[in-house]
């Protein structure tokens, strides 16, 4: 059994860059931003000289800089004088409005979706042409493929993400279908119109439904959240092994869980 | 019914001010970590001329920071052209071996925690000469008083933080009680002597329990949890209505919770 998140068989993020990252700063303040971004799922604790080979800085710069990140609480340096993520950043990120302010509203409701279909659930929004998840609740069983808070996934290849990418203005839709569409499994649809038609097919019914096509073994069924303004703000998927699946249960049960989430971010509660 | 975090009935970090916060900076990486830190609870949501006051900035400066902030991703400008924090930061944040990496082995035992207390439950770490929260879960009642992942309160105050004082070295505990101890209710104790005879106490039983004296109508129950090579290195607590409450029981079941935790942080599950 291998439930699965509403993503490809990958590592997350693996191929994709993030808009912010190069190694070419020009700035004193981008030289910082480098440092954060030489860290990554597979790159969670470093060496200095590391640092400074990802981030493509002299190691006097990289030092000095590292120095003031560990200051500020940003990175944090170890017995062994390596260094990782520090908790000043959790504590920013909880600040973040699309972030955990999000995940608070809709943490309830989650759970409960979690309970009902005892499948992976994922909450997510759009951040540029990705998207990124702010609640992840896997299911508990042996599980090669993690979903986790803070992973950044394509649109195109997620559950989440083919709603998101549904609702987005037109242009937006096709600058991400004009972009590379990278292939996880051999189910991954890259095909622009065929992509053009799931889409279309999620705008007329409100959820999107896919069968192995993204996570090879499971079925995906995500739908969207909307604001107290009745703007798609985020995307809720659940992801159930396909044997025994019943996709329109799962439909129904996501469609009443969203509007929860979507009265629980209102202010007038 | 008031159920309350494992903290005074406070706004979080209202009077904890960061280690590395401040205006006078030196460095350009500091003039945009001190961008950063103008976002704070009360400050979710800036407009540039805010941001630059609070950083102590120059407009031009100000805006030049902000700008790059917000390319990376560190912040988001909404259609106001007001700025909060981005989801870059979440994704980092994520990253944080003490942060959601120690959430998510603690996710399934924290929310079982959650089912069988029905109380407010809290996973905290020790940062600077505080606690901050990497996990926590509301019960869902009408509560004046929220915990939030990424909350930071000072450790004299609360369930999770007496727990971590109490098992931190000697000197540290002794900076602590030397340091200015903030009263946040009538029963908060800010007496070192009586600090000192509570930490011995929680050494002697492996529990901190507290009635009223944290929080006032609340009990807060807390216990260390250890890594795989014995260290604490985080705590959990369990906020209940005084009424009722069974402190020995909720003190067994935390001790449960916390060696479950223990095996999931294994490499050799």
């Amino acid at each position: 059994m291998t439930l699965s998140p509403d993503v490809p068989t990958a590592a997350p993020r693996a191929a994709v860059r993030h808009r912010g990252s190069g190694n070419a700063r020009p700035t004193a303040a981008g030289r910082a931003l480098s440092v954060l971004d030489a860290f990554g799922p597979r790159h969670r604790c470093l060496s200095l000289s590391e640092i400074a080979r990802r981030a493509g800085l002299t190691l006097p710069t990289a030092h000095r800089l590292t120095r003031e990140l560990v200051n500020w609480g940003a990175l944090e340096r170890d017995s062994a004088g390596r260094y990782s993520v520090g908790l000043r950043l959790l504590e920013l990120s909880a600040l973040a409005p699309r972030g955990l302010e999000l995940r608070e509203a809709a943490f309830p409701h989650v759970e409960d979706l979690h309970q009902i279909t005892r499948g992976n659930v994922q909450l997510a929004v759009r951040d540029g042409m990705q998207v990124v998840y702010v609640e992840a609740i896997r299911a508990r069983v042996r599980n090669p493929v993690t979903s986790r808070v803070g992973d950044r996934w394509p649109m195109h290849a997620t559950g989440t993400g083919l709603v998101l990418l549904a609702y987005s203005e037109p242009d937006f839709q096709e600058a991400v279908l004009r972009s590379p569409l990278e292939r996880f499994n051999p189910m991954t649809v890259t095909d622009p119109a065929e992509l053009r038609r799931t889409l279309a097919h999620i705008r007329q019914t409100g959820v999107a439904v896919a069968r192995g096509q993204i996570t090879m073994p499971d079925l995906v069924v995500a739908v969207p959240v909307l604001d107290p303004a009745g703007e798609v703000t985020a995307a809720i998927s659940v992801v159930v092994e396909t044997e025994g699946a019943r996709p329109r249960e799962l439909a129904a049960v996501l469609k009443q869980a969203s509007r929860a989430i979507t009265r629980a971010l209102s202010p007038r509660r």
